[in-house]
């Protein structure tokens, strides 16, 4: 059953207002009309089955028949913060991230990033980042969408962010060495409902610097297995690990 | 340090012999020449130092220094058997399972596959293949190349590998349920030096003629979360979640 993103404000007690972009999509894409069942998500993360009831070319009025119970976002709020990288890499991990049940993005400035967006160039971009990651959240039956962020240094991501409860980094220098802690002893401590933020360097690693002062800042060092992934393969490595711990192993 | 992988004919008692496409890349990419220090892949998995005693157009000679003790690959051989996907996604496929630890790599003609590739289209593609998992060996520092077989019919890969220990395949029903095994209760039996082989379907999933053919051959369906991934994502996942199953929580 195709399923739509309604914002809070067009929830009313028994029906939903569906307007925008998804009108299109319903009334000539998928040429539904009165009857036809749909899912509806609150940005709450609850989801119904509505029957339309009134389809025109600029709204679509749907009647709510039952809550489902269904739990498909992940049990903790993930926060991937993102060192700019090179080309449509970006989009790949809007898109696969939230499919792998990612919260939230940040993508940051990265002292080795090589392209340099400035603040008018995202500004454009981050309306198609935000259609991104809605349709990877329909597809993959999300209850929510990802929030994307625009790209913050990563002085402003430490302040902005202070009170995340478990704060990582991916550091290659750890995947390298094989005595040291290991991913599973860092999850073990994460619990249902607690916030954790990765952060991930663009294609070339983090600069002495920054890994020095994410450490000041609380940030632990951790590597992604013993293989050296590239940065766009990093996140989703991380995400499906926590996935595998929080959603597969209870 | 570059990496090269040297087929097993060019070891010699203390010296490997480089040829082909590695040569030009010693030579007029990195512009090494004697006494540079590389680090040399032997099928088997050994890597060793090897310092450069001689650099020619044709060959390089690099004399073994020491054998190294680092263990990159998966102490499993994964094999991924994966639905021929839509574009360039199996290309994708074949570069992230590379850094994710895969050890073998079937694309299987599926009922659903959108793609219909003739012999003679995949004879031509293989050698493209071949690169695409030798340099991201290289990339992630692994010690051995993934194998990659031609286009298989489901059949085929039935008969042929009759003898893997553990077969499972991505079953959408699954997912889509809340009650049922998940992926942690199926990886318990998997042991160091097992063979694990996973199926994934297309964009469309499995027909369920697939799904039962498979049942009937000891196939488990298991479930990748509980998110629909798209099918490029689903071999990311399993990989990584056996990763972190296999060399993260021991």
């Amino acid at each position: 059953m195709q399923r739509y993103f309604v914002s809070a404000d067009n929830w009313m007690e028994d029906e939903v207002h569906i307007v925008g972009e998804d009108v299109h999509h319903i009334v000539h894409v998928m040429r539904m009309d009165n009857g036809s069942e749909i899912l509806c998500n609150h940005p709450n993360g609850n989801v119904c089955k509505a029957v339309i009831k009134e389809a025109t070319n600029e709204k679509v009025v749907a009647k709510i028949q039952t809550y489902l119970d269904v739990k498909t976002d992940s049990p903790v709020h993930a926060t991937i913060v993102q060192g700019l990288p090179k080309g449509d890499k970006w989009e790949t991990i809007l898109q696969k991230a939230t499919e792998l049940g990612v919260s939230e993005f940040i993508p940051f400035q990265a002292e080795r990033s090589i392209v340099k967006w400035d603040k008018q160039k995202v500004a454009k971009k981050i309306e198609r980042w935000h259609k991104i990651v809605k349709e990877a959240s329909e597809q993959s039956h999300r209850n929510t969408i990802p929030i994307v962020n625009k790209v913050l240094e990563l002085k402003e991501v430490i302040t902005r962010y202070k009170d995340v409860k478990h704060k990582f980094f991916a550091y290659e220098d750890t995947a390298k060495t094989n005595h040291q802690t290991k991913l599973h002893d860092h999850f073990q401590s994460i619990h249902e409902g607690d916030s954790v933020m990765i952060c991930i360097g663009p294609e070339g690693g983090f600069s002495n610097s920054e890994a020095t002062f994410l450490i000041e800042n609380d940030f632990q060092p951790i590597r992604l297995g013993p293989r050296i992934l590239r940065t766009e393969t990093a996140p989703l490595y991380v995400l499906s690990c926590l996935s595998y711990y929080l959603e597969e192993m209870r």
